[in-house]
């Protein structure tokens, strides 16, 4: 790529003006690093256009000089796809000054929203209305619309309403070459041709910038209910989930976590306490969301379950205090893990109905190939998506673990995961980090047929160059 | 494109037996034009193949000559998508050999259909595990799971459950190159990249041959309650809608029609009555589909509705039988125009909000340009999709109104449709039928990008070509 020529960079800084053009060093650090810290990149400067023209007017420039643009909006990837090339050859275009809600209707459940809003300002607008956006993820504080769209972000509540991609009724993006796809129009039925608005879903802007993107929206949260259960196996929580879900479709979250994740967070995490009494190898958290009662309907289903034994225990929450409680064991594994010692994550997809035997045989096997190390899977059953972490044996060296064994669990985990018909990465997107292990396992027709787009789409390869598409040469370095 | 030269046609009767080519006439005959008898083609052989292995097989050794495939499943295109050529020069690929249902899995909700599958046998395999594939068309007895797919099939289910892009999980399709693609592992969740399998639904064959899909079922109809309802207008039938929404997603189709059409019905079709007494200018077919008294149901949300005003009069069906002469009504439209004199159809969509306003203002001005003519929406309110026609003056001549008027209605029509940022193909397709007015009136960014996606993964333009992608050199002939 060519590295931005000063006349170019004045040209950005004169139409964008003070608020949307930096070159300081110290606006631009935290910007340049992934908020895990894995990746630290070098940007001559970076943009902040406040409209779609402004993106527009940046994207031709720079595509008629063949400089490279790095999109981002909260920069709250976990994969490194909006940190710029350590060489300093790309510019950062940050969509966070585009952060207007065009227009939000209860009427039609549909919000138009620009790349840089917020995602908890997206909830609290639709709260405000009567509605709610249906996705969360952690990050909601700081992650942004076009990033969600960008990288088709789950979370947890993908059980019920679907991943960014079925929420999202059209988009608006400037595409490569500097003309504008406007995709806003959100026509339930349009059969006119190949969808940009899908393939722009999940692109992590190697195809175009994602300006804007009408969103669907559902009923406000009439009241929910929250339980914490304990089963036998990763197959009963299966069975359970099934059950309940053939008599209702208020289940919105059904995450599983096993016995080790609780233990750790009881250890690491002070105030969390152990939801059931006994001991259970595996356990469940459900919420249901209902117009009226849910908690007496998670009761009737629960009931049954304890007398078909697919339950061992169960507890309803009491409280919003107690719900809130029930979550926070939830939520805090990751940081119980950290707190624990060295562990490498994996954010893998297998279909639901594997995912029972994966859990089981895939930790085993792992365990058995490094001696010493702990598989933890735990998080989205229903979706087929769990976070599969390996814990480093107790007294591992931890840069030693993390530069030689850390890679090689990766491998076997994503083979095993390759050999299930599953998907190295669920929700987190490929990035810099999985790019080589995507190149390593992808068909040659799925991965010939994506460099074919990426060059059709952006001829210069100025879109997020290093992201997401493999190389045709092998592995980047 | 080349013309088949023999020995090529030699080695695909060798590989393919006497069942899966032929280049007998008669044989091929019906597959030499579409159902509506629009187009007419020529071929010099047709292919059967029976398994994807022999559709790969196919597709390579017409890639490495240059010949054109055209793929075709029950024929029951709008659009003339699966009509070969007049000039001969593309062999028809037929799936209707590919007619497995390879699984069905009540638990998981999915099936994997091959491409051959017709569609009413899909629905017959799901009732029979008491599961439901929630799409449903007129040419359910012929239309194929390859078209539905091909073509992003809707149908009167899609306001609940959407169109075929929100049914289908995962796609098997072979590459223009003769390369696989196997979409078929129904991840809930996977990152790994660009959509190929969305790419492919809705390309009308012009990117690969769909072989088969795994399709997400739903639960089968437990019970079903059907209601006639007179309105004054399409925006009160749209603020029913909303209004019944609020309140229960159970409403699984709400159709309007028109006094008009109405009339028009009682008039032609044999055996066909009012459902109710008074006249009404606007009329709602709404079926309600749940697990408890979807009648009772049905029975409170009209009770609001005549208290409101929003409704005038209404009627739920007291049994199956007066169920079904609800639906034949509605289903008899296009037969009842047909007895009734020339018109003209357009399948188009705008954002359902502003569907109420186009029908009145769209017919309104139609009439207005074409003095003599009556305009006549009717169908899926609540998709922003309706059918509008537009009747010939009384007594006009029909070769010539057809050759004449109808085109500069057409015309008036999709400019109407794109001047409120609709489609001129909402479920139909594009085909051959709408290729120049596609040309014509799509942003000139829409129309690079697609030519570019159809160049890269199809340099070598064998797939259907002449449908669906414009020329990039102005209107086809």
């Amino acid at each position: 790529m060519a590295y931005p020529p000063e006349d170019l960079l004045g040209k950005l800084a004169e139409r964008l003006g003070p608020k949307g053009f930096t070159r300081d060093a110290g606006d631009m650090a935290p910007w340049l690093t992934d908020w895990r810290g894995r990746y630290r990149g070098a940007a001559a400067a970076m943009l902040s256009p406040a409209t779609r023209e402004e993106v527009a007017h940046i994207v031709s420039l720079c595509a008629a000089e063949g400089v490279a643009l790095v999109p981002q909006g909260g920069n709250t990837g976990m994969v490194g796809g909006a940190t710029p090339p350590p060489d300093g050859s790309a510019l950062i275009l940050s969509t966070r000054r585009m952060n207007r809600i065009r227009s939000l209707s209860a009427g039609d459940n549909l919000a138009v929203a620009e790349a840089g809003v917020i995602l908890a300002t997206l909830h609290e607008s639709a709260l405000a209305a009567g509605r709610r956006f249906p996705l969360t993820l952690g990050a909601k504080g700081s992650a942004t619309v076009g990033g969600l769209v960008s990288t088709n972000a789950g979370g947890t509540q993908v059980l019920r309403f679907g991943t960014m991609r079925s929420l999202v009724a059209g988009v608006e993006a400037v595409l490569p070459d500097g003309s504008v796809h406007d995709g806003l129009a959100a026509l339930k039925k349009d059969n006119r041709g190949y969808d940009l608005n899908q393939l722009l879903i999940g692109a992590e802007g190697t195809l175009g910038i994602v300006t804007a993107a009408i969103l669907r929206l559902v009923p406000a949260v009439a009241a929910r209910a929250v339980a914490w259960i304990g089963v036998e196996s990763p197959r009963d929580a299966l069975a359970l989930l099934r059950a309940m879900e053939a008599k209702t479709d208020a289940v919105e979250s059904f995450e599983i976590v096993p016995a080790r994740a609780l233990e750790m967070v009881l250890e690491h995490i002070p105030g969390t306490r152990a939801p059931l009494e006994g001991a259970h190898s595996w356990h469940v958290l459900v919420e249901a969301v209902a117009e009226e009662a849910p908690a007496a309907l998670l009761e009737r289903l629960l009931g049954q379950a304890l007398e078909s034994g697919l339950a061992k225990d169960a507890v309803i929450a009491a409280s919003e205090a107690q719900a809130e409680a029930f979550w926070r064991i939830r939520d805090s594994i990751a940081e119980a893990e950290r707190a624990h010692g060295p562990a490498v994550q994996h954010d893998i997809s297998v279909p639901v109905a594997d995912m029972p035997r994966f859990m089981i045989e895939g930790a085993a096997e792992a365990e058995a190939r490094f001696p010493g190390t702990e598989a933890v899977a735990f998080g989205h059953l229903g979706d087929g998506n769990v976070h599969f972490h390996l814990r480093a044996p107790a007294g591992a060296d931890r840069a030693l673990w993390y530069a030689e064994d850390a890679p090689r669990i990766t491998r076997l985990v994503h083979d095993m995961v390759v050999a299930a018909g599953g998907s190295i990465s669920a929700e987190h997107g490929i990035g810099q980090l999985k790019r080589d292990e995507l190149a390593r396992l992808t068909p040659p027709a799925r991965l010939a047929a994506m460099r074919a787009i990426k060059q059709a789409l952006d001829p210069t390869g100025i879109m997020n160059p290093g992201k997401l598409v493999p190389d045709q040469d092998g592995p980047s370095t």
